[in-house]
């Protein structure tokens, strides 16, 4: 059974704070690891990641058969049902036209000084996208985040994904091929983060790296940073329903359970305004339990970390929630848009009791890499703009040196830079002032 | 002298390789440090910040002294001259006045199958900004953080520099006090970044840090990235000019060693289609090194680090410049604009021979924090984005769950994840399907 809470009552506040600081995933200390498997892949290219590939992977590569073919492609893709197919080509067109929005506007002005300004947002050139292999080898994922890589522009977009004893999925190699991958490597592991950021002979090097991974893809993506960008490290995932009574316990409980049956690190927590309500959804949750396939991971969450927390009204379910700042947030209320109003900090809202999160996760439109363990606080899920940079403009007219440049004069000598000071005086020298 | 290539000569390829990949700045290995130093303020919170800074600073504190109060920065920017104040005030007019027309947008659509989708974007509510303390402790920083974080609409802004021998710099303080600074700690190092990001007695915690630092803040910011968001990690200043013959060599040579002024690390570089002009700027550099204040610093930049690279026409300097991925670009050309065009990789573009860089340190507008080490290939500069987050919201109607449902099932069971089918599948039986 998960803890369960009560807002109101006098011991609430520390149990809380528990369950908000309960570390739920014990990261292996692998830096030492990686990091000499990225030295071996800086100096060795190729041969070093072929060499960790027949390691890991049990599976014997030479430098012509890193990348995956466009036949085998063609091959795997062929088996895969019309009504995978459609289904995937449905979750690709929603997330492309729901990314397409985000596409960021540029801007040039003119100010009453003269100065023109501006900025210019343009893509990244080419990208890199880790897709972890075996169980958690998701199609959705390759979606999520080539989708909007494509939609920014980025024209060279490579994928790796390990393929362990040589097997593909079909439907990872689909979405890939909807989504506009240009190159897929049938690698993984840090010795695939690496290849990415400084390149081998065979896989050239890409200037941005996302998705996710195990504890050595995350300790590679982070040790690279620098070299290239990468995406947020991602954590185990978090799901927050705040329900009111008039929902069904069944509904509400698969909600919890389809964040529960991810991983054992999974969180699912209730905030219900109606005490009997969150009885029945911790009945519902353990019939469910039951007879559902992933029920000893599902089960494992639920009972670490999931809770049941019931509050006297929605403000007070609110304030809880912008504590917890959840990655995904479901709404299951008669208003859910106003109770949003009151959210500041939240990766995605679901709102109503239509929207499972489950929606979200696959064919909703948003982005389902959303910020984790509690970082909602300070960044948003991946975006558009993760593939974009910006590019700051500015012209000055003579006349707007003369108005602007003697503050740059003044502040350039306090802080003792006296070529800053002089680039700007000579200039105005010219223009006798 | 700097090294001079020819982007027409046989060898040009190695010599511009070997400079695009010159290691700049060899970092200390202080991470073993800075990780028992945020170890020790986690654990003894404010006494291990006043035993650091004790240490560190030769500067005694106690709790009650920690903060700056009031009355300290009332005396300090009193004694600041109007000229002094007045360039603050400008400059932190025309960042603000740039910065907020980067306020993102909220949307909000309902598209043809009945999904009511958006994204709404909010403010990190607390952050953190690190200045240095000593020479390079400058007030345009202040501004040039601190003002986008309240432009974004950060509640809390708490600012740490440390003061050693408890020497304060009155311009630090009043650029804080315009900028709308809301707490000045006078502390530093990785035991301020640790105070800022975990909190102690004395100090609350915020969400997200920004500001440079020296190797154990950058060792210190990486360290605490995940439990708060920092900005990028500086990198040593840089800075490319591409010139034709019709500019003043002098004007030319003050913007490269305002680069070079900065740090013996930073690396100025011209990009000329006139060698004779590229030769002339070569002695004008010479002769101001022979008088400017900051040459011992300037002069080693330029010698190590320095470049004159004359190619035939604009197009090869647009190129060359893409892979360089400068910080700083200035574009002293007849038609910038045009040459801009062809820029797809820079920090920020100064257009024309009216725009040294300094203004854009100083006045312009833009933020002067930007993306160093090639990594505007990625990344973009400061801005009120970096203090915002984004939370994305979609809303299903039963038409809509009905219509997009099933794929969402369809994906969910390819994927192994039942109760994510199933908390579609229940709402879908409700509807009858």
């Amino acid at each position: 059974m998960p803890v369960t809470l009560d807002a109101t009552s006098a011991n609430f506040e520390a149990a809380f704070t528990t369950l908000l600081n309960a570390k739920r995933e014990d990261s292996p200390d692998v830096d030492t690891v990686v990091a000499g498997i990225i030295a071996d892949v800086r100096s060795r290219g190729d041969a070093a990641v072929i060499e960790l590939t027949e390691k890991f992977d049990r599976l014997t590569l030479t430098p012509a058969t890193l990348r995956i073919t466009t036949a085998e492609i063609d091959a795997a893709v062929a088996a895969v049902s019309d009504a995978d197919r459609s289904a995937i080509e449905l979750a690709a067109e929603r997330i492309r036209a729901y990314h397409v929005r985000q596409m960021p506007q540029d801007a040039e002005w003119t100010d009453p000084d003269g100065a023109t300004l501006g900025w210019r947002w343009s893509a990244v050139s080419a990208a890199g996208l880790y897709v972890p292999g075996g169980l958690a080898s998701y199609p959705s994922s390759v979606l999520m985040n080539a989708v909007p890589a494509k939609v920014a522009g980025v024209e060279r977009l490579a994928m790796v994904v390990p393929s362990p004893d040589g097997v593909l999925n079909p439907l990872v190699l689909l979405a890939a091929r909807i989504a506009g991958v240009d190159e897929i490597y049938r690698i993984g592991g840090a010795q695939a983060v690496a290849a990415l950021a400084y390149g081998t002979e065979t896989i050239a090097p890409v200037d941005k790296i996302t998705g996710p991974g195990n504890a050595f893809v995350a300790a590679a993506k982070r040790r690279v940073f620098g070299k290239v960008g990468i995406d947020m490290i991602a954590g185990p995932s978090e799901i927050l329903v705040i329900a009111d009574g008039d929902n069904d316990p069944d509904w509400i409980a698969l909600d919890l359970l389809s964040q529960a049956e991810h991983d054992e690190s999974a969180q699912s927590i209730l905030i219900t305004t109606d005490p009997a309500f969150g009885r029945a959804v911790a009945q519902a949750v353990e019939k469910r339990l039951e007879t559902l396939e992933r029920r000893a991971i599902a089960g494992a969450s639920w009972r670490d970390y999931g809770a049941i927390i019931t509050v006297p009204d929605l403000a007070a379910a609110a304030a809880l929630s912008n504590r917890i700042a959840p990655e995904h947030l479901e709404l299951c209320v008669a208003d859910p848009d106003a109770l949003a109003q009151n959210v500041t900090h939240a990766g995605a809202i679901f709102l109503g009791q239509w929207t499972p999160e489950a929606i979200g996760d696959y064919v909703g439109g948003p982005n389902h890499v959303l910020p984790t363990a509690r970082s909602a606080r300070f960044s948003s899920g991946l975006s558009v703009l993760d593939f974009m940079k910006r590019t700051t403009l500015a012209r000055m007219s003579p006349e707007a040196l003369r108005a602007i440049g003697p503050a740059a004069e003044r502040l350039a000598a306090s802080e003792g830079l006296e070529a800053h000071k002089l680039s700007v005086t000579a200039r105005l020298d010219k223009l006798n002032r």
